[in-house]
């Protein structure tokens, strides 16, 4: 099991990077909107893994619900599986509670699903099919 | 920057270990607890990095009120840095607000300070200074 990225929820992305840019040192790889999920996400490279800054393009878009909930923050943690569909047979009767028994599509049209917070310790949790 | 570690909030690291053992197949390296943090903390390896759970062993641990206020959930990210000490000094001025000016103990005597999530938009930041 790998990280593959934190989501981090944010009012603007542009205010954020100047925290994470200046303040942290970090470098912003790319800026991507994904429309089906309402959210505009920029990509800053960790190591292995990446933050991701997710900004609400839509009131309906969850991030915008859950800033309106919790305000700014650590929204969810994306770890990489090698094969998602078997991942997700293997977690039923753990008692993680699968968000999308279909897996989904993600950044770079990755197949993603999202796992219950309340069956995960409060973390949400996406698993993301590592591309080999 | 790396990431050195995701500090998770958890009422009991046994119950939560269950979760991210059988659920999600991490391991874990070992458990310890620190004594003036008034933490107990898990540690389970993921790649470079690696995920804490974080378990308060005294009401006035700030695991605890962490709990109190929010419930179970991601609790901090920290960074490591190759000096922690001069890496403060260049954080004077960016806007980020740090909590320790002087670095603290962490796990295994390694050299910490936190920086404040209201500075970080809502994320609470902890360096460590890398051991080389």
């Amino acid at each position: 099991m790998r990280l593959d990225h934190i989501g981090i929820a944010v009012h603007s992305i542009e205010k954020a990077l100047k925290t994470y840019q200046s303040g942290l040192g970090l470098s912003l790889s790319d800026i991507v909107t994904i429309e089906h999920q309402k959210v505009r996400v920029a990509v800053m490279p960790l190591g292995e893994s990446s933050i991701e800054l997710l900004e609400p393009t839509d009131p309906i878009s969850p991030i915008r619900k859950f800033l309106d909930k919790r305000g700014e923050g650590i929204h969810h943690l994306c770890f990489k599986v090698s094969n998602l569909a078997e991942k997700l047979k293997e977690l039923k009767g753990t008692g993680l509670q699968i968000l999308d028994s279909i897996p989904c599509q993600g950044l770079e049209n990755r197949k993603i699903a999202f796992l219950h917070p309340k069956s995960a310790h409060g973390v949400l949790i996406e698993l993301v099919e590592e591309e080999l």
